[in-house]
């Protein structure tokens, strides 16, 4: 199985329907089309949706090295309303750090207008620990 | 309809299988089962669920004074990963106000440990704006 | 040396006035005068400033369990400028991670209005790091 | 007086040793060389001065359209402790919004390596406000 495919086994992110387009090192991108399911109360995609979206990419760019990356910390500023269309989100890895890595994620709609700003710190398992074996290599 | 019951309309909480509890001023309790369409690819609640539960809640307990109140920044620290059973988080709203209220949830597991912690900055429509009137009364 | 005086090892926040009124496991309260050192271009007082304070409360009540930890993620809302007068910082763990624990630091003015809310994600060193002994106990 | 010249007035930057480097629509850079003074109990840089530094950055470069934009919620995440050589902050304000920018900030130290990651969400005041006057142009 191949980095990539690994992703495709998380339900949360899939019953948001986010997909991810692309895994390297320390980087990834996602994408998910917002559609009646993902608006809250009041019209507006949910903040949960919006996070969803950017948690996976972080995810998927902060595992890309071989160990087991979760996070710790995270905060996203929604600058922006949608209520409909493909949004994209680029996780960009910017501080690859042995214990606790630093990822920020873009979410952009189809104009390439901002959405919303997140930030991850993540915490690494060490290098020995059995569970990273559960991770393919990318 | 009451406004718990407008909550009812938030689609992507209800995805996520979030239950809203309790509405008060400033105050609001929701509940969530972690179930396998939570997981994320390790196993673990994705991030994004937990953060969905918290911003419902959160969402309940700012729109509880008739003024539309929308999130503009979010953090959540996730303290301990879980896999099973309830969730509980309580949203206490610690600033009403005006413009730019400010509100602290707590996500704890049936136990009562703390498993997550959210703060959320939130934006308040103007009294006047005719989009307030989506809201009804608690 | 008390616990309580090794704080006043903090030169910083001495610099910025700051003073440790009271330290007990998993809490402790600080004060700073707003003068005009405080202030930035604009005439209120600096998010440093504010951010010193609360920082330095944090630091004593995550440093009580004869552990040092520092802070690795924070955030803090300022939700009204000041420009004079008294304010008081009170930190609270909220969870006490023997890795990594959480503090809520609130800071009000005389009359007790919410100035600003710090949230802190801190590091705690491991049980047997020999660096834990330059913390006096509480 | 030149908005770059502007900025001498803050006085907390100024305590601490922030000198502004540069400032262009959107973008700012700032230094401090970390002494005796900054650091905290344990003799690491305190939070609050890294602090400090990059919301002197922050505050230049928002600040930089005309009108005042002051700060409403900020995170710093610390990924390595500093105690002593010159910090440089570089402040780029990835959302030029008309109400709540928002700007990213990085802390590196004489190496280039990433010390801290502050990020600020801002309220600009409404165009028409009068205390906009006290801004020069850039």
């Amino acid at each position: 199985m191949s980095l990539k495919d690994f992703f495709l086994n998380d339900k949360f992110a899939a019953l948001a329907g986010c997909e991810l387009l692309d895994i390297r090192p320390g980087y990834a991108t996602a994408r998910m089309k917002v559609e009646q399911k993902h608006l809250n109360a009041a019209g507006g995609c949910q903040g949960g949706a919006l996070f969803t979206l950017a948690d996976f990419a972080f995810a998927a760019a902060v595992n890309s090295h071989g160990r087991v990356t979760v996070s710790v910390d995270s905060t996203i500023a929604i600058h922006k309303s949608v209520s409909t269309g493909w949004l994209y989100a680029t996780a960009t890895e910017t501080l690859d750090h042995r214990k606790l890595p630093f990822c920020i994620v873009e979410i952009k709609d189809e104009e390439g207008r901002l959405i919303a700003t997140f930030t991850g710190l993540a915490y690494r398992f060490p290098e020995d620990d059995p569970r990273n074996k559960v991770l393919p290599t990318l």
